[in-house]
């Protein structure tokens, strides 16, 4: 590993130099900092998916390039549940820029607040916004990472792949296991993220939001329940996920990484396990 | 495993018919609820075990035999982190009843309240209360649960043994590992157990307590932190400790039975992992 | 709990005495087992489902009555996966029995042996057969388990419902939450069960199979990997389900019971977390 | 936190500009890998203790001073489970440098193969070795952390503290709970991590060992048992230590950090949990 240049986290490029993303999600607040933090680290491409076409990702791009010049952010409307639509965006970005090397899954859909008011049709769309995308990244990015020195594409700064490597993260849900050589696939957890969202009178007893909004919590729970006393911010989020897309955490797979500011070894009532 | 009629939990004579036990801690709320509750199981002998020679054995004894007058519950003062003193009571079990089958390690130290009030000496102390004992009996108990039909003892209800079989239990511990043949080791963590204790300005947020006292907590603060609503009792950990101990649980070996209501599972800031 | 005589587990008709359940996968080997061992604790009824209209649910009850004759065993073609079918089945059992007490989820689909050969189509039915019934269970069983002294139905052994008692078992599957005042959830994570499907040749390092086959392993391989050394059988879950069902564990709920022989302590490459 | 340049990961300093760090075992070679992550990331000293007063520090210093010359590394022999060299040493850091901001424990003792093997004099060592420093950490590392602005002591390249920070990392022991404001406490559980020790005929049945040596286990074990299919290095685990030590982990705190090339997952007889 330590062989090739492309992995140094000390180059003055950054420690992406060169890698090409895929950041679902992205114009969602953790998926906009996943993308800002790959940047920071100096990745040369990032295709920045949302669901919706009418996105502004020209604003993405320019937010992002304001601060990190190098990086391309390609806005790409991506039906993510879409077997079909996956695998062109694969094939469009092995044609364009000649490798693929990190994959975050990092949309999700929030389901009603409790079980008495989940239908199976909410069930089913959850499955479709919260399963799907990770089967067809964890099915199609390993043998597209694995690929090397295919005909390089347009992108001058995507570096040619002299090695295998990828990283694919998802963000929030039942974890993955096996990558295969060279491959790694994480999961991250996140606690209580200041989203921005208000969603009073949240049932948190009935069945579990992805992310509890911030503004459900006084301050003074905060203070009980979270041992940094404070909700997390997106950004927090993004930079566990730029630390597991890079070589940093090369022996680092099948892991879940628990980004919630201690809460969930704070349980109040019980002995810890 | 069904070969033999003694571990048949539907024998008249209930499903430890015939068995011999240890019970350390056994003179405090939760170890007096899984004596009682090895009784009704239908336990031959019972060694309950205190760090007291002076405790009142005989009460505990009558107080079992009111209900369950078939099993022989012997009062034993044992210093569970002696280990002459663990062995002595080993031989002294095989020499009265012949076997040995069922060692559960009910004892514990409760340490300060918090890191800051805590001297290495009494981490000192908490090292010896709870590691020492469940050492012992990883170390001891699974030979001496091997011996089949050695010479039987004066106890005329332990059955003569004929196949391997022991169960290893250890009340809220860091879990154990591995138990050979036919001798199956597994943990128990309560959760918010009423054990009768006030420790009025507890202080969570420091290092844990083992048992958490049910009257820190308010009502309020129960219905909202623990699925059932309410503490447990100490013989609702006994009766895991039960199940633990028969041959119902045949197939549980190096598992952690969590008996907390469903508190952890219900950490209100958190997303479920 | 311990004021009702009808949770006791000690009455001469076992400790399910009077109880109304259900078990899904009724008619494969570990819900064959689940449904005998749930007669042989005494229940009154037993609602024994599988999606097969076609199965032989007489040969099933006869073979439970043969040994338990006062359980009465009823054979019920059920398309888990439907919110009418579920809803209906219901509504019979209240109407017949006048309680609900036990639902077994112990139903579920192998998937394709690795995520190279797993369709969007195959993950769609894992869903619809894996998350669609617990789904279902913990929708509608806990308000249906929660009634009391309804309408005496025609089954003269149904007791009649005195205090809200109820337990849901999901067998493998990622596990549930919250149940709510006296309904408890639990999930069982069987290990190697032996159930007698041979898979030759099934790759463990693709997705994974929700019970490896025993035939997969050599005998070495066992004597390696658990620590019991052995596969376990369909009967020690069936077990593990009757304490979950039963009054024993009446403060356990949000847990997860991992039925293995020991084997996930035992991963011989790493470090114990 | 994103108030203070001095969390900047994008300084050309480096992301530990400034800090004090402190680690434990830090002439064993997961220690020194770590050392030499803390002088990579731009940190000002390093206080590299070491039970031995004999090693040579000079050479450690020398090393990783040839690639990272801006980093002071100052060996210091240190008796970690004594309470006075521990609060000496503290006393000596902030007296110096007038801050404290990283504390790494990776000293740790490898105990007998197996329990039979084991003295209750050996788990005392184990206790004094592998407990002891982490709760003299917990203990006295979070209140020095949290100091400002003390006296500036001689040493120019150690920034003056203008807002609470720490991060406390233990490698490979039972995790630790709460660190308070602004003070993050975390876990490293390495998997087999080739650190050169051949330890042939180790029963890997019998208790662990922390560390299980790479030797231990043939190229094809590797293959079956590890996602990545290769044994880790120490400085793969450093990595993960410096992440954790740097800003970038800021909402991460109470986590364990599995880094097993995916090992943990992979168990192939048992159902992923």
């Amino acid at each position: 590993m330590a062989d090739s240049t492309h992995f140094s986290p000390y180059r003055a490029d950054g420690k992406l130099y060169g890698f090409v993303c895929v950041v679902t999600g992205a114009t969602q607040p953790i998926g906009k900092a996943i993308t800002r933090e790959l940047a920071a680290h100096g990745a040369a491409c990032i295709y920045a998916c949302s669901r919706s076409p009418t996105e502004d990702y020209a604003a993405l791009a320019e937010e992002v390039n304001k601060e990190f010049p190098n990086t391309q952010v390609i806005g790409y409307p991506l039906n993510i549940a879409n077997e079909e639509d996956t695998l062109g965006l694969i094939d469009e970005i092995l044609n364009a820029t000649g490798r693929l090397d990190v994959w975050v899954c990092s949309s999700g859909l929030l389901g009603p607040p409790s079980i008495a008011d989940t239908t199976p049709g909410d069930l089913q769309k959850c499955f479709e916004a919260n399963s799907m995308p990770p089967f067809f990244a964890l099915k199609y990015a390993p043998p597209a990472m694995a690929k090397l020195a295919i005909k390089k594409g347009s992108y001058s700064n995507a570096a040619p792949k002299d090695q295998k490597y990828g990283s694919i993260i998802v963000v929030s849900s039942v974890a993955s296991t096996y990558g295969g050589t060279g491959i790694r696939i994480n999961c991250i957890s996140p606690g209580q993220i200041d989203v921005g969202i208000d969603l009073k009178g949240f049932d948190m007893r009935g069945m579990t939001a992805q992310l509890p909004p911030a503004s459900l919590q006084s301050k003074e729970a905060q203070k009980d329940h979270i041992g940094l006393e404070r909700a997390g911010l997106p950004t927090e989020v993004a930079r566990v996920a730029g630390f597991l897309a890079s070589g940093f955490s090369s022996y680092v797979t099948g892991a879940n990484l628990v980004v919630d500011g201690g809460a969930s070894t704070m349980c109040p009532l019980t002995v810890p396990i």
